[in-house]
């Protein structure tokens, strides 16, 4: 069965996204140069409808992270660049442009119903009724591919919470920037185990690891 | 010239001590837990005057990595084992016992003025005028091998911020502890940038990554 993944940049400290943001910088102060590793790629520049790019061992394995996944689940302020205008209105477009990077059907949660919005080859779905709805909702559109958890850390969160995750790939780039968005939340309840499955290098200086998730009621326990 | 490093195992969402710590388990919850890549180990045994242990590809590290240090320097917490009723007491012995497992000259960062204590073959020095005086004097003592810095936290950024440390050797376990201690401070100053010099699987499930850290005036202030 095709499976749910997340995958992020988070900076050695926690975060996937530094402080101050704005429409116009919505990763906030430094959080370009958690991506700088991404952007250099030829993966990255076509998705964008741009030319050219390193096609090295980490635009192998981006191609590959990219081709695995059908269907995309996004936060709403993924969706709108933040907490900027589009956030709430109806007819917003989002932050992405009329030819979004995405070309594959993506669920965006968010609390505001609205119909879907086609751009260029990526039909938004906006999905009012929780991290689960949105799951299935893409695992029907991903056929026999993966759903991907695409961001911003408060939707990776919820479905890790909630169980819904297969695997969770993650870039740590070796920047401190001391405050911004943490992946993952502080929650004081039990001690999660996660079972790392791979480590690789990269050219970049990052390096990306992937865990596999157990059901939650598999999951480590603290022993202590 | 010899190096100052840091080196210490971290959970990926940051954390070097889990919740609810004393003086039983001045890790806190699952903090040992993050520690079993190591306490399996035939280096690690050794030091606490143990036998056996596993002598694979991360026992190599270990023992590479205390044969490397010549001195090291730990903060008061470390020394006591937490806000125990040892942390203020001047005849303490600290949380070592009577054979603690540094063999070898430690300086330890307090408030409180006293006389070198000797147990067995470790000597404690209390360094009463900071990360600076402290790491200056582990240096004298180590003579050409490297100067530890090996906790907790605190001192660890102490010995950042003060643009003290040449190296950060960090074991990332793939747990998620929720809360505790942090080893990184929570800081909206500039993004600090560290450079991978490298990437290390662990048969154990951990990654070992190593920083070099540049001089404070050369490190990459935020182009954000």
């Amino acid at each position: 069965m095709a499976k749910v993944t997340a995958e992020i940049t988070m900076s050695l400290d926690g975060f996937v996204a530094g402080p101050n943001r704005t429409l116009e910088d919505p990763l906030g102060a430094g959080g370009e140069e958690l991506h700088e590793w991404a952007f250099r790629l030829k993966t990255f520049q076509e998705m964008h409808g741009g030319e050219g790019g390193a096609t090295d061992s980490d635009d192998e394995l981006m191609a590959a992270a990219v081709s695995a996944v059908g269907a995309i689940v996004m936060g709403r302020r993924m969706f709108s660049g933040g907490e900027g205008p589009w956030a709430d209105d109806p007819n917003a477009t989002g932050w992405w442009g009329d030819d979004p990077p995405f070309h594959k059907p993506v669920f965006v949660l968010t609390h505001h119903e609205r119909e879907p919005l086609v751009l260029s080859d990526t039909t938004f779905t906006f999905v009012t009724d929780g991290i689960e709805s949105a799951v299935e909702q893409a695992r029907s559109a991903a056929g026999d591919k993966n759903v991907g958890v695409q961001g911003g850390a408060q939707a990776i969160q919820q479905a890790l919470d909630a169980g819904l995750l297969d695997e969770l790939q993650l870039h740590v780039a070796p920047l401190l920037l001391g405050d911004g968005v943490r992946l993952f939340n502080e929650d004081a309840g039990r001690t999660k185990r996660l079972e790392q499955v791979s480590v690789r290098e990269s050219p970049a200086g990052v390096v990306h690891l992937s865990f596999r998730i157990s059901a939650p009621d598999q999951a480590g326990a603290s022993r202590a």
